[in-house]
């Protein structure tokens, strides 16, 4: 196709920015310096190809579990402030973006100002009135994975904490609080699977948090182990519980249990509160009418990019689990003798043939630093193909310091295998 | 899994809403009576599992188009300020949307104000400037499908013109005009082969239209025929073009060879205009210091959507061309008889199995009222189980009034040839 000749470096939309300087996180230093993203303004990223190819893994993973148990809406960023005065969060929530026209003449055409959502509570509650009027369309669960905005004053922490951010948002609608009981803790199991499969799956643990102004009961978080992270939570022995130290008690604070988490998702119980609000109530099969009982479910998808850095590296770059990678390989050729780029073509297409996605480093650059840029980007498995290894290739996981010489096919299997 | 049972009407989330009044567009009406969209606010819709299905799969042919042009990127809605100040259209354009704290407690936290995006050339130059330094590094072309915003002050038109809405918008980056002609032409063939799939193919015309601001060429618009189009293009027989009304010659407009048309996508050339605002100039081979050559290419997502239904459609409903419905297959069993309900369910598998994608109306309902909902949500297919045939079905295309009475092997066959 001319400007687009498959996944090589030299022409693919790739360019580690080695002048990138250090931020104050470590997922932002190195998603900036890998080309991953870029800063628009302080919380406000644009994916590039390679970021993109993550975070479509990843909210691919995340809609896999969820088309499982909900049905795939997408709502709009804008709304009424009418919608929001109804919970009174318009007030409430003071991270609240609103919209208006940009410059006077926009303000002089349509003055009105609206909301630009920061969840979609007062949008799913409407509509599910409207669409499950009756106890028979109950219980009902949607979920959008979409684009968030908070005004966040202080917004320094690359993916973690964004102005702008990617969301999978899912609510449920019950009839009754066994009902709704029942799901909440079907989405526990939902939500376990769909972080295992994101590879956080071993040590991300399920903790009590505080319910928020919605329930005197708690909510669930579920926080993933990380050095750098945020969130802090306690074991509780006796119980097998985890709680955040926000709700931990003084004793269970005092054992010091503690682990160093970052949050990745949590769920809301939200009782009947939304729906008391917006006046939904169903019939019951005895012609009792009840207001809907409701959960919330949350997932940051573009969190979970950042946190998957602030995990997955070492001094040298990132190391993307499998599962989430860009590409599951990266293919360097080294020095620019014709035989060897000739050879590097052809293995590169024999791994695509296998299967396997690569990006093809074919640059002019030297052998330090097309090694530097493949630790940088974090690629699974690295293949190097050169005039020393005689017919044989460099075969190396970037998690591993391993390094193998190896035949094309052996290499093959060995990646297919996932083997070490 | 409990709530999810497969794509059945009675468990899915279709909803026909009968009650639903009549808007001013075709679209608008039909869209909301068959539960694809729900109007959140004038020109602010969200997309129910129905509708999401034909935006994702318009998205998905735009997608694979683009993907052999371009890279795709994911860049945010909110920017700040200043980069709009550099073209000055903070304040030119009329529809722009700002972002700001939404209440008291979130501007006194941070009380900046930033642009909504409506168009996203003034941050793809930076990005470029940033990635592709060199001329080594041109052409590039990017492109995402995405979220715009524009304050319009009349939106009444249901999907063809909103406050929020769905686009894919393309930029492309070169040393020379030479080079970007050759690219433009490359997108009209990528934009004709593109509205070809998408079922808007033998009657969408590109016509000369006016370059705006940026270039004293024409720009070029896709321009799909449609009865009900906000445009009028003039057809020039000695020439073999298309002129939009706005720039046709009294002559050709005397002529009276006009089309009503309704836009579906546009292609602009933008010369220097933006490259000089940021300043981004590459070296070329000879040393020489160039602006870089800009062109734009949109396609409005949600828009064509809009367009299809407008274009295809009778007074019972929808007809969705094949490539973009959300289902092929409307099954519809007739009776509440537990026979015939068994035996649905199994032509239910059968029509799975063949690879059709079924949407089956199970619901205990009037034959009247299932059959007006076939009509009202537009499958291409419609198959329906009933005593009165015997061991057959009957199979009958939306779009012909054709009814065949045959057995189901033969029905799959006749579905999978697509033959009416």
């Amino acid at each position: 196709m001319g400007m687009l000749e498959g996944m090589r470096y030299s022409t693919y939309f790739v360019h580690c920015l080695k002048t990138a300087r250090e931020y104050e996180s470590v997922n932002a230093t190195l998603l900036q310096k890998g080309g991953f993203i870029y800063q628009v303004m302080a919380g406000v990223y644009g994916y590039l190809p390679l970021g993109l190819r993550v975070l479509n893994k990843i909210e691919g993973i995340v809609r896999e579990e969820m088309d499982k148990i909900a049905y795939e809406i997408l709502l709009p960023s804008l709304s009424p402030m009418e919608l929001w005065e109804k919970t009174g969060r318009h007030e409430k929530i003071d991270v609240l973006f609103s919209a208006r026209g940009g410059n006077e003449a926009s303000r002089a055409k349509n003055g009105a100002e609206y909301v630009l959502n920061s969840t979609h509570e007062e949008l799913t509650v409407p509509i599910l009135q409207q669409l499950a009027p009756s106890y028979r369309d109950l219980p009902k669960a949607v979920y959008q994975i979409q684009t968030k905005f908070r005004n966040e004053p202080r917004a320094k922490s690359g993916l973690l904490r964004g102005r702008e951010f990617r969301m999978k948002d899912l609510y449920s609608f019950h009839l009754s609080e066994e009902d709704f009981g029942e799901f909440y803790d079907r989405m526990k199991e939902v939500y376990t699977r769909t972080f295992a499969r994101l590879g956080l799956g071993e040590d991300t643990h399920m903790a009590l948090a505080s319910g928020g102004d919605f329930t005197n009961d708690y909510s669930h978080e579920f926080q993933a182990v990380c050095e750098t992270g945020e969130d802090v939570i306690y074991f509780d022995e006796k119980e097998g519980v985890y709680y955040n130290r926000e709700v931990a008690s003084e004793e269970l604070q005092a054992s010091g249990q503690a682990l160093t988490v970052s949050e990745v998702g949590n769920i809301f119980p939200l009782g009947t509160r939304f729906a008391e609000a917006f006046g939904y109530s169903v019939q019951d099969q005895d012609g009792k009418s009840r207001p809907v009982v409701m959960g919330s479910y949350g997932i940051g998808t573009s969190r979970v990019m950042g946190v998957l850095v602030e995990k997955f590296h070492d001094e040298r770059g990132i190391m993307w689990p499998e599962q989430v990678a860009p590409f599951a390989v990266q293919l360097v050729s080294l020095g620019n003798d014709m035989e060897v780029l000739r050879w590097a073509q052809d293995v590169y297409s024999a791994l695509e043939k296998a299967g396997l996605e690569v990006l093809f480093d074919d640059r002019e650059a030297s052998p330090g630093e097309k090694m530097a840029d493949a630790d940088l980007l974090g690629m699974p498995w690295r293949v190097v193909v050169s005039k020393r290894t005689g017919g044989q290739i460099e075969l190396k996981q970037r998690s591993r310091e391993v390094l193998r010489v190896v035949d094309l096919e052996e290499a093959i299997r060995l990646m297919a295998d996932g083997a070490g």
